[in-house]
């Protein structure tokens, strides 16, 4: 791989990962994309595929060509919607026949956590790279056979950490790496809301592989890891579940954790489904840095503190919104070569992580990771 | 102990203690005290004596009538200054004659923690009354010597718990006991600044009793406690501290902790020596409250967020600020018998609990709280 490398380019993005930030453009690599737009099958006519199929409207390399769902008249409704053509529709039953769909480069799996794993398979096995949601399966044992299955179809395979697309944390990213705080001393995040109907996949074990944490306590992790750059080397959490309350009988409410890192920072992280909390502080030894809302879908404020003086910021502006940004990348990446600033390895990553921290708030101790 | 108690007035103040808030006046007790100024004799001339020694006179049952000085020069200086007769002015050797000076009531004890025990050992054994400065000690055993001694010689102990006094954090007490923002869920508080001068009293063990959770961290833990109105029954901590720096070879820098209170509400605290921080917020089902700064010495700002909207408070005003309302509160339990609103067992309270999180940080396990 290589990148445009100039100092205010060059972000050290994800953990170990590299993106090149071209001049208000978001991740742009050296070699170039052709004017090609990739084709992407959405499997799961959910919520977030509501919020996904509107973007690719503004993409630049990426367009729908396919529709994956469980009700065939949800599917055409969608299809005349966003211009899928009849051919492009698949149940779950005929899903595996993609692979003779030239139209589909991509496949987009927007399912419950409990099925990234088998969809990100069979994807695989149809000769389709995968963008696959967060968390990227309900075990670091799946996101391992995940990843095995995609390189042995010599197939990419991305996360949907949308953040790393956005403007703020990008710029809060760069903020941090590039010293403008000093040296980085704590983070603080909090990730969080009053989760609702009892009967949703997300309270159900099978289907979320786990409660707030896996949902949304989850940015919170990517954020003390994207924001500082480095690896925890330890975990120490603490559960809150009042398992009385009909929506937490399978899954954890509160969890909140504290990464030890290699450097001395440590964060304290905040994950619930009992209230709402979306931001995160970046405390350095020269100021600081806060982002409220820090993840959201748009809206997201960023502040810095030197000396005495508090000021909200304008992040540089990118060229397509979060998740224009998001699927275009991973186009670009199938047609140059490289390697997504936040693929499958980057998700096991904050998978082995998510485990580590079940077991500290299981067995009441701090938890080593392994390096 | 007989209060006004109207709903307004009525305030559950620190961790069991009631006290009632007059009309803008600071707690008031039923039994007025009388016009009378209590004597206070300051032991300490340090940074923080200049602090509380221009408070006098706003103070309405307090003055100062006595000063404690290992420097004859500085004492005779202060004296001047603050209108403080020679008869009241002692050395460390002289101190327990103060016994025999009538215009002393309460001796405050203003000296590094490692010294707190023995000179309101000291004091009481002098007869007169204890204010101390937190933390109360350095050890929960010397805590509880403290509190014996008080009480066997009939004298009142009060812990410099200045937030008590403080109209944001008195109103914050208020808005969160009284259920404006649903159920609590989450406090979150942080308290830290980047210490300078490694040869000071605070990084020396056995002064200072500890490092960042002795002297600003126990600022989170009272927040922590005294928002909730509730006692923690476990806490897990993590430290982390750079040895070879030159600051830290005896106390610890960063160690934050997580406390589990009863109703299932938990707070997630920052205690360090490397970074400024300052702030806290309560989540609740229905809203959040948050405070920063939250415990300075003025400049105290409160944000309330109710559904889509966040405002800035304006805290009903107190009479006198923080200092000399603390001043004038035990010069008023003393004229009137009531216990002060954070009496010695609210300072072993927090040793205690500071002990279990030095204890978790170093077992790297969760440790359960006594009842």
């Amino acid at each position: 791989m290589t990148f445009r490398s100039s100092r205010r380019e060059l972000l050290v993005s994800g953990a170990g990962a590299v993106a090149a930030l071209g001049a208000g453009a978001g991740p742009v690599f050296a070699g170039q994309a052709d004017g090609r737009k990739l084709g992407y099958a959405i499997v799961g006519l959910g919520m977030y595929a509501d919020v996904i199929l509107p973007r690719f409207a503004e993409c630049r390399h990426s367009r729908v060509t396919a529709l994956v769902s469980g009700s065939r008249e949800k599917a055409l409704r969608y299809a005349a919607q966003y211009g899928v053509p009849e051919s492009g529709l698949y149940s779950y039953e005929t899903f595996d026949t993609i692979r003779d769909n030239p139209e589909v480069d991509i496949v987009y799996v927007i399912l419950p956590n409990g099925m990234h794993h088998e969809y990100t398979l069979r994807a695989a096995a149809a000769g389709k790279h995968v963008m696959c949601e967060k968390p990227m399966a309900n075990t670091a044992a799946e996101a391992e056979e995940m990843i095995a299955a995609c390189r042995a179809a010599g197939r990419k395979l991305m996360i949907g950490y949308r953040s790393h697309f956005e403007p703020a944390n990008r710029e809060a990213m760069r903020i941090v790496r590039e010293g403008e705080l000093g040296r980085p001393r704590i983070v603080t995040a909090e990730t969080g809301f009053n989760i609702g109907d009892p009967t949703q996949w997300r309270l159900n074990r099978a289907l979320a592989g786990g409660g707030s944490m896996m949902d949304i306590g989850i940015y919170s992790l990517q954020a003390a890891r994207y924001l500082t750059g480095e690896e925890p080397v330890s975990v120490s959490a603490v559960e809150s579940t009042d398992r009385s309350d009909v929506r937490f009988r399978e899954v954890e409410d509160t969890i909140n954790f504290q990464l030890t890192f290699p450097s001395g920072v440590v964060a304290n992280c905040v994950s619930t489904y009992g209230s709402n909390h979306n931001r995160y502080r970046v405390v350095g030894t020269d100021g600081w840095l806060d982002a409220e809302p820090a993840t959201a879908y748009n809206g997201n404020r960023l502040r810095l503190r030197r000396g005495r003086e508090t000021v909200e910021l304008t992040p540089p502006a990118l060229a397509v919104n979060q998740f224009s940004g998001q699927l275009d990348h991973l186009s670009q990446c199938v047609m140059t070569g490289a390697e997504p600033i936040v693929a499958g390895e980057e998700g096991l990553k904050d998978m082995r992580i998510i485990e580590a921290i079940y077991r500290s708030a299981r067995e009441g101790r701090a938890v080593t990771l392994q390096a």
